[in-house]
């Protein structure tokens, strides 16, 4: 046995008890005649004592540790004279009468504690020390705590895990797939799955009723910041119900999350139509932390001789409150090259201050004090505030003036990372016309159902109606990050095949590309609908992290390699042989 | 709202209540004036009631419905006249007032119920239907049920569940690594790992204690009987802990699964080393449902004449209780044919038969009645029992024994699979001597320890003392199947340097193969073992299933071809071509 506790386990209680405890090596220092050296594990720090005048052997051994060394310590639990509140293990100290080095240690190249010297390139080369962090630890274990009480909730509420394959059939829609050559059948590939979305379906035809998956998907993108090849879903499917149920039962599970692991008792959470959320945000995936909601101007300000907003197919704004005497011209200059910077593109900014020495703005001479009041009490505005206003193409300005209400809202410190605020975004547009392949593209997917009172519009209406179509498609968002997403499913055949029709799919390539689970629908496919959380980046919110990184053991870099194995890698020539497979280039 | 209850949870008590169910129609029937149907869910089954003389349209809509079809009822709930006690929902029928068909469905290709018409072919291609057989669902969800437990008790016992990643590095060692091409690094790959094992080690070094994972992995291995390329392991690590804290905490884990899932409490698990399991079972997995353990006779066999036996390294044999009726002369000459198969390939069969009317055997003419007699005391045979004898090199004779061993246990009906009788086997050898390579072998894998006894052995000892060293590694015996495995890990240097040279690995070479290992074991590696459960294998064998596929929703056949969606299957050359590949043959 190599240990009576662990680090955090001792109290007062204990005193007078000998123990065995082992771990690592974390500080020492020496006062007086005696060595104090701070044993750490997963669970606690423990102060382990040496007094070089009762045991000088033992004490020249301990003063002999190096940082890091692993160790056991046999000894006796004795009250500290100067108690430490902020540590668990406060109270009591160990006179120890034997010491063992289990293993010694290199000296690491950075130091094992919270705030560590260590960039994040070697701490990635050796993310194994990385993750002998409290700090860094920490955020694993509560990943860990978050799928036990993902876990708790569902199959409590009746869904049953199914493990759904890895190696299963590339497809040619969507991102693209990782693929797997094999072996036994030459010029023959798996895929890896993008997520189990057919064979949750399928699992509904088979009337599993309600099925999660907590599983890893993968998808072959170019790298952008903060995304992984592969990550990891809470995939969800119920059988027989409609977009209230699934919003109610999921909305169950966020505050079930947020309750067992934060501790915060959310209320209901708001709902918006994805027209909405773009009118009054310029976003799918709204931050309503704070306000500033977009205020659409071109009634009041076009038809007065200002040529750059009479020509706009749209001049909208926000109220900062409070910001116009933190905005000099010489700051209005920068944040109107902050928005003209390639990243959001606008062509230019105007303001409109509201101060106590009278209204200030750039098109002062297009408009009238009187116009400008005007504006303000459209949108709310008092003294001290600021308005910001775009204009130009209706889709492009929203979106810079999106961009623009995240950058202010960051400034005025209205986006705490402790604050959460989820709001499920509805009504998700059914269809996306691409001009560039004159086609529709699916916005959800080829499956997503449109809303009941949309069908016999689907069914009978011309183009422009198809644009109009709205779908039983749901965002679940937090903090202006979309969290969760999903759709009820269309059973009904004749649907169908509508959709696809408009998709552009022929009847054979639909087969091709989805024929199992076309076969599967015609054998009494019951009405369905579904949900995917993306488990990495609730996690990353709700610990109000930086990155996804923070919360994966051992993540990829952006360009999809992981430093510490070093891999990709090349492989022997012989094993290429065997997958019948040559190196191009 | 699609239902207000589901099939299986209306009562006697609910009579009267006005409800609406959705399923499938299983059966219908027709009585007297009265039409019947079965409306079956994943919950149960719940009799519907439609009368011809009350609602004439009604019923003849209900006649209509093919076998299932998808349907939502409305109606009363009444107390049925001819209760049937064999289901929960038994004592209650539903009055329907209102039918509506959510989807029609083709005939199935086989019918959905528990006794199906579908061979196993036709099942595994619309395997989304046999899924909805209940029989084929339960084990499913016994399946999910099984990961919960799991799961409970190791987060119970502070263990963290940690996600490693899929996308890994191949390694030359060990069986072959599936392996996914890169598209941002031409010529190089991933490996889907075969295990997380040098992740977990990882996790021991960062100081993360405890670590479980249920997870997939994948092995490009010929597929053999009741493999899958792709399968499921709980994969757990322990820090601070020796080969007794391993076996109890997943003693621990087995017998909490038994109960839970089983009701069933098991005695503490008997114990055996390697040597012993193989001298008595010739076997490192016995099965230990039934004895007739084996018994060694050179020393009464050999030196009579016979030289068959004079000439054997080993003449060994065990005792069929009550068997000398059982087997004519023809039958023992089946039996014969049976051993000498290739599969087993032992060259002959010696019986002795202890009957009324004196004792028969096949060397009848070279040893005297008194000499046969001794073999059975010596074997504990009584009037009726037959000894069966092999003969043979030694190691080959013991493993011929086993499988006739295992095969009467089958004949004589004494593997019940309900009987569940798990069994430690331990102290395997560190090393196997490969005559072919003229090297040696890790026995389980090259970071296994010695068991302490024997470290100053393996530090000095000479060639011959090295094939006898003894590992701290554990195999968990299910019934004859190895149901888990594990072993305490190497931590201190001088003990791995030493290994890796018994291994035949230059330093280089082992730095080429598990250089971040090594690496990370310099900074600290605490004192480790950890163990791996079969998932697949384990939930098989609690539920008596006969094959691994029947516990995997969507399994692949033994060619590693999943015949539903028809993977693996090529791709387009576009796709190739960007992941710089070609197809040579």
């Amino acid at each position: 046995m190599y240990r009576s506790h662990n680090c955090g386990a001792l109290r007062i209680d204990d005193i007078g008890k000998e123990v065995t405890l082992a771990g690592w090596m974390a500080v020492s220092r020496e006062f007086g005649g005696l060595t104090f050296i701070d044993l750490r594990d997963r669970y606690g720090i423990t102060q382990l004592v040496f007094d070089m005048e009762g045991s000088p052997d033992l004490c020249n051994q301990a003063r002999a540790l190096g940082r890091e060394f692993v160790i056991q310590v046999h000894g006796i639990v004795s009250e500290r004279s100067n108690k430490n509140p902020n540590r668990a293990t406060g109270d009591i100290e160990i006179l120890v009468t034997d010491l063992r080095i289990l293993n010694e240690s290199d000296v690491p190249p950075f130091t094992i504690e919270n705030e560590t010297d260590g960039g994040e390139e070697l701490r990635m080369k050796y993310r194994y020390l990385d993750l002998r962090r409290q700090n860094v630890q920490e955020k694993l274990f509560f990943r860990s705590r978050l799928a036990i009480e993902t876990r708790k909730y569902l199959a409590g509420n009746d869904f049953i895990e199914v493990e759904t394959p890895f190696l299963i059939k590339s497809t040619p829609e969507g991102a693209r797939d990782f693929v797997v050559p094999s072996r036994v059948h030459h010029g023959q590939f798996y895929a890896l799955p993008q997520s189990p979305q057919t064979f949750k379906q399928l699992l509904m035809v088979s009337g599993f009723d309600k099925y999660f998956q907590i599983v890893k998907c993968f998808r072959d993108e170019d790298f952008r910041a903060d995304r992984q090849p592969e990550f990891t879903q809470v995939d969800c499917e119920m059988s027989y119900v409609e977009q209230e149920d699934i919003l109610n039962t999921f909305e169950g599970l966020t505050k079930h999350l947020f309750r067992e692991l934060k501790g915060i008792d959310l209320p209901a959470f708001p709902r918006m139509t994805y027209d909405e959320a773009i009118a009054h945000y310029g976003s799918d995936k709204p931050d309503i932390r704070f306000g500033m909601l977009f205020c659409e101007l071109n009634s009041v300000v076009q038809g007065h001789g200002f040529g750059v907003f009479d020509n706009a197919e749209l001049v909208v704004g926000f109220c900062a409150k409070g910001q116009a005497i933190n905005y000099s011209n010489k700051d209005i200059k920068k944040l109107t090259e902050w928005v003209q910077r390639p990243q959001i593109g606008a062509k230019g900014l105007v303001y409109v201050k509201y101060t106590a020495d009278g209204i200030k703005s750039s098109v002062g001479k297009f408009y009238s004090d009187e116009q400008l009041k005007k504006w303000g009490s459209l949108m709310g505005a008092a003294e001290g505030d600021m308005l910001l206003i775009l204009s130009g193409e209706a889709e492009k300005t929203r979106k810079q003036l999106g961009a623009l209400r995240l950058e202010m809202g960051n400034r005025m410190g209205l986006m705490d990372p402790e604050d959460f605020k989820p709001l499920w975004v509805l009504d998700f547009p059914l269809l996306e016309w691409d001009e560039d392949s004159n086609r529709f593209h699916a916005m959800h997917h080829p499956f997503t159902s449109p809303k009941k009172s949309d069908i016999d519009r689907m069914l009978n209406g011309d183009h422009e109606t198809m644009k109009a179509l709205r779908a039983d498609a749901y965002d679940l968002v937090l903090n202006g990050s979309e969290i969760g997403g999903g759709s009820i499913r269309i059973h009904d055949r004749e649907l169908q095949e509508k959709n696809f029709k408009l998709l552009g799919f022929t009847e054979d390539e639909a087969k091709e590309q989805f024929g199992f689970l076309l076969d599967a629908f015609r054998y009494g496919a019951p009405p369905h609908g579904g949900i995917a959380f993306g488990f990495d980046r609730l996690c990353t919110l709700m610990q109000g992290s930086d990155s996804i990184r923070e919360v994966i053991a051992f993540p990829k870099n952006n360009q999809g390699r992981d430093v510490m194995i070093d891999a990709p890698a090349g492989i022997d020539g012989e094993q290429l042989a065997e997958l019948a497979l040559k190196v191009v280039e």
